[in-house]
C-alpha cells in the first residue's frame, strides 16, 4: 500500500503559504506503516489538478488531495476528482442542511455559494465535517482494472488533521489487507540534542534489528524538544504493547530525567500534574514572553485549580510598582527573583515563576539578545537560572517558555513534597 | 516559460523536515514573472527520481531539482539526471580540486566519498559553489524535439538560494525571452466569511477577465480572517503597481472597514500603530485567553512603547482582589467592564481591554461554551461586546484574541482622536 499526496492551491506554488500539511500527513502515514510515494503541489487550475491526479493514480494505490474544497470559484478539487473518476457531481441535500445549521448556530445565514460544498462525485462517500463547513470525500476509482481510492480533505490544518486521523488512516490500513497491528509510542524528551540522544541510544538502536523489535525514529518538534518514536508491528495489540513497554523502559533507563512524558503529554501538562499532586497553586510573572507562559498553561482544560494567573509586567514601571522589583537593571538575577516573589505574593500562590530577558532585535541593560533569566520560588526552592537562547525574536520567546517550564519541572522534581 | 520543482529527500516525504525550499523558489520565480507549474517531493530512490523527472519534463520547460547532491550513497540526483538525459557521469577533476581546497582551508582532509560530488553528466555546465561543497548543475535536455533544461541545486537552504538567485533565475529569464513582471498584493480582511466576501466581490471578479486585469484569489488564514490576493502581470513594475492600486481601491470601496491591512500587516500591528498614532498606552485584563492577547501584541518588536502589560486574572479571586470585579458572575458584561477599568487603572494606561468567557469543555456561570465578553475603555469609548464563538477550546481562545483585537480596532477607529 503506497500513498501519494496532492496539495492544491496557487498560494502554495507561489510560496505565500508553506505546505506543512503534506509533511504532517507523511509523518502520520509513516507512523501507521504506510509508504509515501510522492507528494505534489499544484495550483487552482482544474486541468492541471486532473493531469496530476491521473499520473499519481498510475503509481499510487491511494491519493489524498488536500485543499480546494471551499465554497468559491477557485475551489476545484471536487470537479477534478469527478472528471478523473468519469462521473458527475451530485448535490447532497443532507450536507446542505448541515452547513446551513452550522451558519444558523452562529446566528448567520448560509451564503448561496456554500452549496458548492455539498456537491459530491457519484459513488463517493462523505467524511463528515466536525469542525469546518467542508466535508471530506472518499472516492473509489478503478485504474487499469485495479481498485484505487482518492480522498479529499480541506486545506485548513485542523480540519485536515481531524479527517486524516479519524477516517483516512484507518481506512488505508483496512484496505491494505494487513492484519498486523501497528502501534507507536512517543517519548518526549527535553534538554539534549539529536546527536546527543543518538549517541546515548546507539547500543539500544543496534539491538532493534529484527522483525520482533520496534523501529526507532527521532522526530524534531521545534523548540519543544525531541521525540523518540517506537513503532511495533505484530499480530495482536497485546504483543505490540508488551514490546513497546519493554523498549520504553530500556530507553528510560538510559535517558533518565531527559524523558518528561509520553504520547500527548506536554511540558505544561506535566508541570500542572506535578503542581496538582502537591496541592500547590502557581503565579507567573512574565516580561519577555508577554503572556505566552500563562497562555500555554491555561490551554489545558482544568488548569484553573492550579494556575491563579500571571502578571505580564512588560514595562519596567509595572515591574517595580506591582511586583516590587528594586532599582537597577530589570534584566538581572535580582529582578527575576523579585518578580517570582512579587507574583507569588500578589496573587497569593504557593509557587512563583518569573521570566525576564532580551528577545531583540536590540540588546537591553547591556545583556545580549537571547538572554533569559528564570526565577522559581516555592516550598523547598528559591532559585534563579540564566540561559542564553538562540534564534529570532519569536523563536527566543518560544524557547523561553519551554525552558522556564522545564526548569520549573526540574525544581519541583528535586524538592521534597511538603 | 513554466518551471517545475523536484525536491529530493526521504526526510521530506516522512515529514521530518518541512519543504520550505520549494515555497521559496515559487516566490522567487513568480517575482521574476516565471510560471510555476507543479512542485513535487520524492524520496532518495533513483528509480522514483527518474520517473518524476521524466514526467515533469513532459509538461515543464525547465525543472529545478533540489537536494540529493551530497557525498553519500543516498545522494542520487546526479545519477537520475544522467539517466534521463541518456548520458554518462564524468569526473570533473577541477571540481575535486575545489572541494579538496575547501577541506584543506579548514585544516581537514577531503574524505574520498566527496569525489562523488565532482561527477557531472556529460554536456552539463557546473554552477560554481560559493558556500558549500556541492556544485550545482545546468543540464540541457531535448524532449520530443524541444530544448529543455534541468537544474540541480543542493538542499541546504543558503546554498540553494545563492545558486537560484545568482544563476538560475537570470538563466530562465534569458531563455524565456519575456520581460514581463509579476506582482502580488494581499489585502487582509476580518469579519466576513469566504463565501460572503465572494458574493460581495462577485461584480468585481466578473471584470477581472482580460490579460490587462489582475487575477484575484481568496486565501484562508485560519482564525486570522481571509486574504484577498491580487496578482498582476505586465511589461513593467510601474504598470503592475498601477493596476494593483486601481483594483485595490475598487475592492476597498466595496469592502470598506472589513479590510484591516495590506501585505504583512496583522491585526495586532494595526492596533499597535493606531494606539501609537494617538500616543496611547494599553493595559489588558485576560481571563479566558490566559495571556494570549499580551503575547501576540508583544511579539511585535517595539511594542513596549504602547503595551504596559496585562493582568491574567485566571482565578475569580484575582479578578475581584486585583481588578475590582464586584460580587456576581465573572463571565458577565459587568465583570468585563470592571476588568477593563481595573487593568487600566492598576497599570496606569490610557486604554483598557478585557476578555472574559467560557472556552470549555464545561459551561460556567450558566454561560455556554464559546461565550466571549470583551470590555474596551479609553478616551471616547467605554463599551462591552458579547459574541458567541465556535470551535474547540483552543480555537475558541484563538478566535477570542483576534475578536478582541478587531473590536479594539473598530472602537479606536470610530472614536475621535484626543
Amino acid at each position: 500500500m503506497n500513498v501519494a499526496v496532492l496539495a492544491v492551491g496557487t498560494e502554495l506554488l507561489l510560496g505565500q503559504i508553506i505546505d506543512s500539511n503534506s509533511a504532517w500527513m507523511g509523518e502520520e502515514l509513516a507512523g501507521a506503516g504506510i509508504d509515501s510515494l510522492v507528494q505534489v503541489k499544484v495550483g487552482d487550475n482544474v486541468g492541471r489538478i486532473e493531469v496530476q491526479l491521473r499520473r499519481l493514480l498510475d503509481d499510487a494505490d491511494a491519493v489524498i488531495v488536500c485543499g480546494g474544497l471551499g465554497p468559491t470559484h477557485d475551489d476545484l478539487t471536487r470537479d477534478a476528482i469527478a472528471a478523473v473518476a468519469g462521473t458527475e457531481l451530485e448535490l447532497d441535500e443532507s450536507i446542505v442542511e448541515v452547513i446551513r445549521a452550522m451558519f444558523e448556530s452562529r446566528g448567520r445565514t448560509m451564503p448561496e455559494s456554500n452549496v458548492r460544498q455539498a456537491m459530491v462525485p457519484r459513488g463517493a462517500t462523505v467524511i463528515a465535517q466536525t469542525r469546518g463547513t467542508a466535508p471530506g470525500l472518499i472516492c473509489p476509482i478503478e485504474v487499469g482494472g485495479i481498485d484505487k481510492v482518492v480522498y479529499a480533505v480541506p486545506g485548513v490544518p485542523h480540519e485536515m488533521r481531524d479527517m486524516v486521523t479519524r477516517v483516512i488512516v484507518p481506512d488505508l490500513v483496512a484496505r491494505s489487507g494487513s492484519h498486523d497491528v501497528i502501534q507507536s509510542r512517543v517519548l518526549r524528551t527535553w534538554g539534549e540534542s539529536e546527536s546527543g540522544l543518538n549517541e546515548r541510544l546507539d547500543p539500544i538502536i543496534a539491538e532493534l534489528e529484527s522483525p520482533e523489535t520496534p523501529t526507532l525514529a527521532f522526530l524534531a518538534s521545534g523548540w519543544e524538544g525531541l521525540k523518540v518514536r517506537l513503532t511495533a508491528k505484530a499480530a495482536s495489540a497485546e504483543v505490540c504493547s508488551a514490546r513497546l513497554d519493554h523498549w520504553e523502559q530500556r530507553i528510560r533507563d538510559e535517558l533518565g530525567d531527559l524523558v518528561f512524558g509520553v504520547g500527548e503529554a506536554t511540558m505544561e501538562s506535566v508541570v500542572l500534574e506535578e503542581l496538582r499532586g502537591r496541592g500547590s497553586t502557581l503565579a507567573v510573572a512574565e516580561s519577555v514572553t508577554g503572556g505566552l507562559v500563562g497562555a500555554r498553561l491555561t490551554a489545558i482544560p482544568g488548569a484553573s485549580d492550579v494556575v491563579l494567573g500571571s502578571i505580564v509586567s512588560y514595562s519596567s514601571d509595572v515591574k517595580r510598582r506591582l511586583l516590587g522589583v528594586g532599582p537597577g537593571e530589570v534584566v538581572s538575577e535580582s529582578a527575576a527573583r523579585e518578580m517570582a516573589h512579587g507574583a507569588r505574593d500578589l496573587l497569593g500562590a504557593d509557587v512563583g515563576l518569573s521570566l525576564t530577558g532580551v528577545a531583540g532585535p536590540d540588546e537591553q541593560d547591556d545583556q545580549p539578545v537571547g538572554t533569559l533569566l528564570v526565577g522559581i520560588v516555592g516550598p523547598g526552592f528559591d532559585e534563579v537560572r540564566r540561559v542564553s537562547l538562540p534564534g529570532t525574536r519569536e523563536q527566543m520567546r518560544q524557547f523561553s517558555v519551554i525552558t522556564a517550564l522545564g526548569l520549573l519541572r526540574t525544581a519541583l522534581g528535586s524538592a521534597p513534597r511538603g
